[in-house]
């Protein structure tokens, strides 16, 4: 298992999703640069590459992994499954859940939260809307990204488009449970997106085709990065 | 990638599902012993260990890999995906479809095998009866194993209890299209099944429980690959 | 359409699932039973019979008819579908969601409470757990009923096997919004199990085998009533 | 029950799935127009309209009533599955399986075709290519549907656009199975559309907004059937 760095709040959560761009070899790169531009500014960067890039990329970097998905059901006769124990296995310190292209039953968000905290590995749930963030709250997740689908990959950041919805999940999310951790998504494509959704409550950001489509992704990382120090 | 070795019948198909004894250093152990075994007897043994296991394994050993599952989706936005890319970066050179443990829509199936196909992946895909068998042979999968689901797992061997599915396998699928391998499996568990499988028209077997949860691995290796040199 | 009379509570609300002693002509029998019982003792009884029995219990009786299941989406091409504008054009007044037999995706509650709201369908949803029923009640349902699942169909009912999960419920939910109303269900059986979840603080139950399986559902419904009436 | 007539081919089946124009009342009113045209062309013309329209339709018609879909599960604790029996009992003489917008896993199809003949409810299997319409023409549906999911709902016929899917189907699936019956669909609005299709080889048609969202359904049904009695 890689020696992978805790999570800190700001915290840069990169989704390689199954892009060209960030498979294998490729994502051990943007993996590498996460690594240096973290450790230069002190800003947390943690990756969530494809299932099989998860073990090669633990062993040759520090960077804190997540999985893409997890599934709720413990080892045994369950074929094709993503088990929290390969993630760990693997190296993986967190996983992605519900995410608006893999979204999950109720009763299955909450099974896969109580092994992944059996387990400690540490879960970052998405929803949709300011209120499912709300509500997902309660089942206690480690983190709550909220992101408009509709903005998702569309270069228009949720920062700009609709700061309201980050305020008001930071509002909605934290009178009920403090200890989540909020992050914002969708169309962040700028340090400027990164600096004001940390402006309007959010603890980081969860971006996918802002950095792994980028024609620099070094240079998408560091301004991220630097946005945060500033603050 | 590594230099997996061809696929070649009758062909011994591991699949690890998600058993706690097939994961991460214990799948590797399992897979030297599968190779160790393959070279001394001159038969071919596939395995389908968890989905973040396939890169390890693919750069320790020569052992065929399957996946346990596939998705049809090109790369892009689709967080949380098994891509065919994926799987081929990892160094696997198949992948078991629409197991009775993850069925799948008839037009996902349809679609997953173009994809996999267009990338030189090797598709075994999973049917309950030998009709349905028959039925999936048309989409042109490179093998089909036929598995009675009430009989995976149980210890009952499908040669045993219901030889007539793998003799009517064979010849509802092979009438249809010759190309296609038939595997059977479920339930498999001694030297005798497997060679009674094979007698019976099979051209290989698919067994899960019967090889990775034994007390000896290797000895039960041993013994189907042994059945299969005795022929 | 029908003339439904209103919901009350506390409510009886009985699910026929797809029970062959709850279909068609036998439907409408136990609907009758409904009515009458429910006006003799003044108590709301309402129930969600099989979809194609929902417009011709609608035209013999005045029972407030639930459906079994909605979907979200709009009128249109969606093939199969249960539209919320079918069940009130059937004579509907509401719907149970995301039973325990029927899971739904998180963002497809949101999506059908959504819709269920503009036309004014009234929405029973299920949650396994107190905790579920808590996050849920944030959505806004008009009913949150919470049934172990290990439970439904077990004759052992919640409010003896498990009176903390009525209890809690009640508490955690009314904490965060008063205007839902709480049922409770699994396992009921007798007038002592619904008098027992009432005094526990629930508004009332949902039951299925309970009724419709007994072998005098009218007496069953008479104690349930009773039991009430008591209080 | 109704006293619906027997299905004849050719057959012209029309799919109302979820459309505003084709609910309740405004169902009824079509149903009667097929009825009419029916007895005056002597072509069959059979209707699937929503499940709760079903039964009302029954009681008012001899219109052949299709399902738009089925579930597998017998009777039991299912909540808010459509059953088999539910269908009967409605008035349905079959149900449409698989349409594009409700594709099933194989082993579902597989299941509720079994349900479907041990209940001597009529099935049309729809496909989205001609190998995938031959595949299932070995689970031996009554029908097969096969339809372009790109054409329908797009005006533009299979007939015109690609006649070879037709012939193609016709072909590959009466080799295999001559009791199956071939409609085709996707894109179907003229009398010219069905008459070119029969000329392929179909038996028949499934066309949905074609009739249902025409400015004038029955003018279009009289050119449907027209176009099949010149012939």
């Amino acid at each position: 298992m890689n020696m992978a760095k805790p999570i800190k709040y700001p915290l840069i959560l990169v989704n390689f999703k199954t892009y060209f761009e960030s498979l294998g070899g490729r994502a051990l790169l943007i993996a590498q640069e996460c690594e240096k531009i973290s450790e230069e500014y002190g800003i947390c960067i943690a990756i969530a590459p494809q299932h099989l890039d998860i073990p090669v990329i633990a062993k040759a970097t520090s960077v804190p992994l997540f999985s893409q998905h997890a599934d709720w059901e413990v080892p045994g006769a369950h074929t094709g499954n993503i088990t929290v124990e390969s993630l760990i296995e693997g190296g993986a310190i967190g996983t992605i859940l519900n995410h608006s292209e893999h979204r999950l039953r109720i009763d299955v968000i909450d099974a896969t939260l109580a092994r992944c905290k059996s387990l400690h590995l540490q879960t970052c749930l998405c929803a949709n809307t300011s209120l499912i963030g709300r509500s997902l709250s309660i089942l206690e997740p480690d983190m709550i990204a909220v992101e408009p689908p509709e903005l998702i990959g569309s270069g228009i950041s949720v920062s700009k488009a609709k700061p309201d919805v980050i305020s008001e999940s930071v509002r909605l999310i934290k009178e009920l449970n403090k200890n989540v951790h909020i992050l914002c998504g969708a169309g962040i494509t700028t340090g400027e997106d990164v600096a004001s959704s940390v402006k309007l409550g959010a603890e980081g950001v969860l971006v996918a085709s802002g950095v792994v489509k980028a024609k620099n992704p070094r240079g998408i990382l560091e301004e991220f990065a630097k946005s945060l120090t500033v603050q």
